[in-house]
């Protein structure tokens, strides 16, 4: 792996420090200006550092799947943990993100989807490979909690993984529509039954409420 | 009910012309001049017709919102289906909207959700208002699926619609992302699974591939 140079640690200072900004008010919405302002960088050296806002855009996608790939492997690397632990462990973290009020990194995916994929292609495409990937290391979890007995459901684990991404993305459209962390909690509770989990399965320290 | 003036006239005929720029584009991309063009309206007369371009959200989402429940009614309402038939028929409706080429209206909710609800308050409350009833329409034809037999599951109606609706939002950002209709597809699947329901007893007709 090459040192960075500097011009790659300002692109990548700017990159992180626009996340929370994009992530609050989406990516038309916000100007080039306000992107170096955030990131401390003078102003109308924007071009200096990426070709297009859509290149900015990748470069935002692309830096917010790799960290939010380490953490997928960090909750799953676990080895005390049962599968249906492991995955309920996630989407704890999920839920967590998004709760109004705590400090969290928001899904980029969830706020961009709707409102990139058809206005840029090389961005969708990143996010396609993204979620994939996210989907795959689901599948791989839910399959662990198939052995193990902890998940209940003989439904493929492909096919499992991928409605409980679809149901998170949507429980998280509607946690932005209401205002509240009501959506989530159904979502929960949907989940345990997709995959034939009772709460007792799930590591209850994680969730005492349950 | 009065008679709609002719200022009334083209404030509906401004919101009816964006729907479909907005729907491909989001609300923030598109600046007041396109939304005239689309109009056919002179340029520089927006703020004749709305205070602001929140005002203009505000009257498209109200319109959205009033066409879309106007459609499930009518979706609904066909006596000679059971309510698992009527459930999907809604879905169905709603699969058709959205996979890539087909005419239809796509749906403004999972396009701005995530992109306004944390700008406009306004926006937001009127999206909360529009996706709760459309739930409880749904509820209602799940309880209808629970007499007749048509649904098995014996959940409450009104989680397993609100798990539905969830579902469906997640499986159309999904479709935004992949460009493919396979989220659909599999949301489809799980919504069979969920609800307790084989593919006999959904009319056949509305999907012979199944």
């Amino acid at each position: 792996m090459n040192t960075p140079t500097k011009h790659d640690i300002a692109k990548k200072k700017i990159v992180d420090s626009a996340r929370a900004l994009i992530a609050e008010r989406g990516f038309s919405a916000v100007g080039l200006s306000q992107i170096l302002e955030v990131a401390g960088i003078p102003k109308g050296s924007f071009y200096h550092y990426f070709a297009s806002k859509e290149a900015f855009g990748e470069e935002l996608l692309r830096s917010y799947m790799h960290d939010y790939l380490i953490n997928i492997h960090a909750l799953f690397a676990t080895p005390d943990k049962n599968g249906a632990q492991k995955l309920f462990s996630y989407l704890d973290f999920w839920r967590c993100s998004h709760i109004k009020g705590q400090v969290g990194d928001k899904c980029l995916i969830v706020k961009l989807a709707a409102e990139v994929s058809d206005i840029s292609e090389r961005m969708r495409r990143i996010m396609e490979t993204g979620t994939a990937s996210v989907i795959t290391h689901l599948s791989q979890v839910i399959k662990t909690g198939q052995e193990d007995g902890s998940v209940q459901s003989t439904l493929p684990a492909h096919k499992l993984a991928s409605s409980l991404y679809q149901l998170w993305l949507g429980a998280t459209l509607m946690t932005k529509i209401t205002h509240s962390s009501h959506p989530m909690d159904e979502a929960w509770q949907t989940s345990l039954t997709l995959l034939g989990c009772t709460a007792n399965q799930i590591n209850p320290a994680a969730r005492k409420d349950e």
